[in-house]
């Protein structure tokens, strides 16, 4: 029996000309695995494209409640972006594909694992990060690096040398898409000098935005989104009950220059409607529930994990730590949002918590019951000090 | 002749009060000092009112100009928020207003600076860390501290018996006022299980924002914004004019529940429209001009330059240093940015710079004239060595 | 019954002064509450004293064990300083202290708590904080903010209008003392143009250093020394062995000025013998342990829990977050040390770790098994791609 | 005329072996480029050498004063550091190097540059990051990546084939030495279970320290020693003299394990005597001049400027920007040190400065002319405000 090649398989252009190239370069069985991050067409049409193409076996696993509940939630609660805009949708679908074929392809003793991302991009590093941590002694083949085919056309007209005819299929742009967001790069859109074309562009938004306006509660435990209007529902339900809503009102666009691992810039246009209203309910929440210093500390972190998950280091002591961080600051996290989602708008009404911090009558200038003001008088003349001792310095020897 | 107090005046009804109250508790003269930021009504109005409640003497000057160039400017340059979502607009202006109050006082040998903030909010804390730094010889008096009024009412009532008939004068909230921003805090903001009325609570958003859209554009220097839509303009008339058009559209609102430097939670509503508008763009241009290395480094020193001016340390060597990180690290931040202004939404629509790091060609998937796919093989092999080594010890040791 | 009050007391000058104080100003119980972190005289000594001045009650707790296990060992497990110098000695055992007062006080239904520490130090904060946190319905009386002594002359003529004859104890320098560390400040340390007297400051520190040196072997696991020279060791007993061997070698003497909570700057010399070698060996298996990533983050989070302890937050969501942090990030911080001790220095002799990153082989430039040479011609192409592009934009632009 | 290749020379043996290897393998002109940074052997021999080899020219060029006034004083300033003990003495003169060499490059219409570093270590990257900031239009050629030898042994043999006999040489360590610090890796030093042999491996530090002390004076202004011992100095002449001071007293020595920019750890024994000198005697005036929150992000920004430095971007927008802010922050770093220099050990015996933060008479507990305690009893009451609050919710709710 040959050795044996796990490839990260997803039906498109690229992993199904991998199928072929693998077999004919090396001296290997190829196992299509697919792990459906929501991002795969039907399981079918992927089966038969794989084993047409010679794979030896095919393998399909449903993951998307692995997804919300065990990565997109860690990193909503930890309020990550990266660039101060991106919700890092791409980001967090690859360590979890990456463990998932890492654990298969050490089921079966596979020597290699394939895929199909570029030289270029940020997922080859992602996955190959991941890799080197999970299964340090498989052998990764990225065939990007090292083939010669250098375009769409040119895979195109490889797969018509092994019999399988691609279509014309003019791909516009580079697109991700899992259950939690989705991404289009590439095209005109490199042309930062311009904006797009929502039409052909968008997908998951409406073009034509609803013009009323609703509300939708979020109940919040621990730093996870556990009911909406009222009902528990699992992560995953949660993410989809928000896309369908933020998508309808147009809310979750972003359009950014990004910096990619490697230090090439590059433009990509995300939709990401409900992490969008998740990720502003859970700051309504912190802004009562969480000292402003504590909040203050959490800024830097979420930028940190944000960075952390763009670059792929899931999969690290120094991620785990981070986490760490927010799961203890997460502990009392916990109330209700109340949102009004308008057109290409989000407005809190309302937030509360049994851990909230903030208390009208303390903060009234209309009562004083703990005789604030006339404490002042103490407070600031020890708070100034130190800009008293500056001053009184800067007035004798400057 | 008597000791001077300069007391910094308003012409609100604590400032007001505040007049014959020191001259009836100090063997002083008051001179009621105005420094206009785009707050204050009418000089006759107010000098009427001051010399009437008995001040010596009446004192107003324009700084609206310095305001935006050397207050409001560099904060914008170094895209400052407090909590991620208030830009300030309270807060900057207070180091300005303290400022000339303390520069004049020194030209009077005055012995005494009074203010009208309460013992509660941020403003008195501001105010008294600048004077400290800048006039530490100086007597501070901070009638909230002293007096035992506790509430607009007791302070009509106290004017009635100095003569002066303040008027019932409903006040619903507490309002700041200024060339860069408006807010409101205080009665029933401070349920912060409801929203607000928008119709009570906002004045400078249109109720019914406009439907439709319009362009801007925007030349920035140096992180300084000196065009709007082709024409030169002053920092101020930027601000103005980026302040109406943002207005009509409903840009620049934010509800927050914020934490007061004395650890004191309360709720703010904000009217930002111009410097919404602006910081986006300047956030466009920084994600072009900037590596997201300085880029990460920025947004700690944007979050620790907004805690410095919320916090009132804006006269310190500490805010200088931050700021002497915001000056070099702009020396390129020149470009145009092209925005999208639409209902209550903000989008880029192109962004340019001669000193953009960005390049389509090399970012480019369709091409690779710099060979990078085959030299990813070299690259992430050695960019996952740590990732590797974590998994072989990982696999031996746990 | 009269209400309680619960003394922190130390059986010094202050607390002893408070009793009978108390007493005669308000009309309460007095109960003398002592818990050892080994700072303490004979509790004979100081139950006859306390009795003596009035004492409804006397209590003494020990608490060394508690004071190393769970806040000096979590501190050094975090790198924790202050000002890159200080180890915290006097700052960690104010929470300890406090919360044992706290619920012993709660434990009696008390409705006062009082201490001995000025209104210009730090633990009048720290002790205050950390009541706020446990106890916030019990009211705390702090005599040296509200009696009018000012020295401790004062204070020992006061003693003895109500019988106590305190001797002339001319005492040079504010001493503090505990299992982990001593300090001192105060008297001629306060003129900063001089250093002190080695002979009339120290006394953990021989003067007469050792001249000779001797290895010692640490055991670390999770970031918790556990073994001393093979010997299995409670935390206590580690501290205490560490700071006789760091003694003898004039190990851990800081000479610092720092700023105290309040922003007035203090000079303080500390003597943490075995808090220093402690400190050393933990960093020295950091560096195997974690990657420079990791490393560097927790730089920045050990100076985050450093202020936290200086400032008395231990108890707060923000402190427990910084732990959650170390708790996680020293999973694997699992190894030996050996240190050569020597006259005033300390050196590295060697390290080792199941779970270290370092690896000779790969490191080594006299071998090359991974053949990272040649990878590297694609690594540095890819990694040096930001600065090239930014060098084109500065010859093309500037 | 061929194409010209310069090469940074140093005389040792892989840049020896280069010379005769670039002539053999491209169709080019060699110029041997020397660069003094306290690191070459006489300039005769070089010439010899570099011209026997084949070299068509040889360029010497004295850079010690510019390398310790524009790189290693910058860096003092700003504290920089590695892993909390690297005080980076071989990453500070990268930048200088290749700038000189990018700059003389230029001058001759270069078409190539080539540098000896291996790909293994860090000097490869930081080269090459410099050079394509500073001349991305020269291609950079990197023997050690290309060519197939992998020991120090083949490179000699090489040589003998070219008419060089390099004698048997048998270095036990890699070192790297200059002006500032001396430095040791590879050999033994790889095996971390063990310590080094003093004899072996230091060279800058004196086996026997002196075991008596002396006291040293430095004059800093805005962050720049000037001074040492009332005499006006060169900063060269500083940092020689202190080199000289503090190796006879066995200081600056560091034995780290750090991590390479590629992820590798490796073990590097540093001497940097005058060095460590100079930043405790910057510490101490930091200590006094700058208030603790400008410390406190001081400590954040020296850790990423030492990162910057080690990484090799001096030459990036990004380290100027650091370098503003400490630029700013130094302004009133000024001052006198008194050090006393003891076997191994080092201690401030005084501090000095016109903008002396610390002011004892607001420090003492004897003296209170401020009336701190009593203004201590509001202080408290609103500083721990917060406290209070998280402690109510948590009595409350949990």
């Amino acid at each position: 029996m040959k050795n044996v090649c796990v490839l990260a398989y997803s039906g498109g252009l690229d992993t199904s000309a991998i199928i072929p190239w693998l077999i004919e370069n090396y001296d290997i069985d190829v196992i299509a695995y697919c792990c459906n991050v929501g991002n795969l067409p039907p399981e079918n049409e992927l089966k038969e494209r794989a084993l047409k193409l010679g794979a030896r076996e095919f393998i399909y696993e449903e993951a998307q409640d692995e997804f919300v509940n065990d990565f997109v939630y860690p990193m909503l609660r930890a309020g990550a972006k990266y660039l101060d805009d991106y919700l890092l949708g791409t980001a967090i679908a690859r360590p979890l594909i990456a463990a998932r074929v890492a654990a298969f392809a050490k089921s079966r003793q596979a020597k290699f694992i394939a895929h199909g991302a570029t030289g270029k991009g940020n997922d080859h590093i992602r996955f190959e990060r991941a890799w080197a941590y999970l299964c340090p002694d498989i052998k990764i083949i990225a065939p990007w690096k090292i083939w010669d085919y250098r375009s769409r056309e040119e895979l195109i007209k490889y797969l018509a040398t092994v019999g399988m005819n691609w279509g014309a299929g003019n791909k516009a742009y580079s697109v991700d898409l899992n259950t939690f967001h989705r991404s289009c790069e590439g095209g005109d859109l490199e042309d930062i000098r311009h904006s797009y074309s929502e039409a052909e562009v968008l997908e998951w938004t409406s073009v034509d935005v609803k013009q009323t306006s609703t509300e939708v509660s979020l109940v919040i435990e621990s730093g996870k989104i556990v009911q909406l209007d009222g009902k528990a529902m699992s992560p995953k339900s949660v993410v989809e009950e928000l896309n369908k809503l933020g998508s309808k009102y147009g809310i979750g666009l972003c359009d950014i220059v990004e910096e990619r691992i490697n230090g090439i810039k590059s433009r990509g246009v995300y939709e990401t409607p409900g992490g969008t209203i998740a990720h502003e309910a859970l700051k309504a929440l912190k802004q009562i529930c969480w000292s402003r210093e504590l909040y203050q500390l959490a800024q830097s972190m979420s930028r940190e994990f944000g960075q952390l998950i763009y670059d792929g280091h899931w999969f690290s002591d120094h991620s785990s730590a981070v986490d760490g961080f927010f799961k203890s600051a997460s502990k009392k996290l916990t109330g209700e949002v109340l949102l009004l989602i308008g057109p290409r708008s989000l407005r809190v009404l309302s937030r509360q918590s049994p851990f909230s911090l903030y208390r009208p009558e303390v903060a009234s200038f209309e009562s004083d019951q703990l005789d604030i003001h006339k404490a002042a008088m103490g407070y600031t003349k020890i708070l100034t000090l130190s800009s008293l001792i500056q001053g009184q310095r800067a007035e004798a020897k400057v």
